[in-house]
């Protein structure tokens, strides 16, 4: 995207794919499998994380100094959701998604 | 909504009541005004405040626990955008909107 | 809101109603009771209905001209997703604001 | 993003770059440029642009079956916004995107 520093650009990037994964993950995975995939705790989580990348996302494009707040936010519930899915397994996809959305925006926010 | 109790309802209504009132006098007010009020800063203020306003509502309908973050950032967001909207003026509904979102969601992160 | 006629104040107002009931029952009671209500095909209607309402509120408050597609596909959506509520049972809130925004949006659209 | 064919994951590429472009673009672009930029018509076709391209994305994440209309209008406004930006000029990156996201839409929709 243009009229972004390269830095902020794949920050947004990064946002924009784990909420591609998590979102995709949670609808076609998480339902179908069933179980532990869907206790209200961790799919709760993933529709959260799903919302703040989505949000956090559209801060760095908006050119707002906010930015920084929601990165710092984004970072906190990616990390908790790269947890989370591990703890529950078969999402590998989605904790390496969050993990790297993670450390992109805990960069974005200091 | 169902399932919330009364005050995270009331906040809910607030944020989402924000969301429109900004959307609406940004795009229908501001951009046929011009002026000062399509300032780059302003502008992004209450584009900034319609997007936390509506994330802010999201996460309590979703039932996260980190709806107190996301409140908390709304309630800051609110404060600034309601000053702006105040020192550039012909924005009161905005400005009050504002206020009322910002005081609803400070209790709610507590 | 302001700059909006009466009507489709009326109408924001129920796709805002419609979205957060859709979104805390989904969430607050779909999850919880388990069962017919996380099955993929309910489920991911009701969070179609959820963006859909978020997304025809959005339009008619940016003002957009192309906010009479939006109202006709989310009264669609809605539709469906009232009679899907219905089928499985426990979310007469949920079926009475699909069937209040259905009818507003289809007023919208005409 | 997993669990979609490949066909439907290059267009939510297409539809979540698009959206990344028309956004900073209207935001750190016609906002600072102001003139023809900032006119109430070609603003608001570029916020249009930019939700309709989140929500075409979002249906294809969720994997519902209405994708097929929010694409079709998908392509609609982004072939819209890409004629718009093209005669008020100075915005090549945007036209771009549009017209790939708006012929990936449209063979989603077919």
């Amino acid at each position: 995207m243009p009229y972004l520093n390269e830095r902020m650009q794949s920050c947004v990037d990064e946002c924009l794919r784990c909420y591609s994964v998590c979102l995709s993950t949670a609808m076609n995975h998480c339902l179908e499998v069933g179980g532990k995939h869907v206790e209200k705790n961790h799919f709760t989580l993933m529709m959260a994380c799903c919302e703040m990348c989505r949000t956090a996302a559209h801060f760095m494009l908006l050119g707002s100094p906010h930015h920084r707040h929601t990165c710092r936010e984004c970072a906190e519930i990616c990390t908790e959701c790269a947890d989370d899915c591990e703890r529950i397994g078969d999402m590998q996809e989605c904790v390496e998604a969050c993990r790297r959305c993670a450390e992109s925006c805990r960069q974005m926010a200091a």
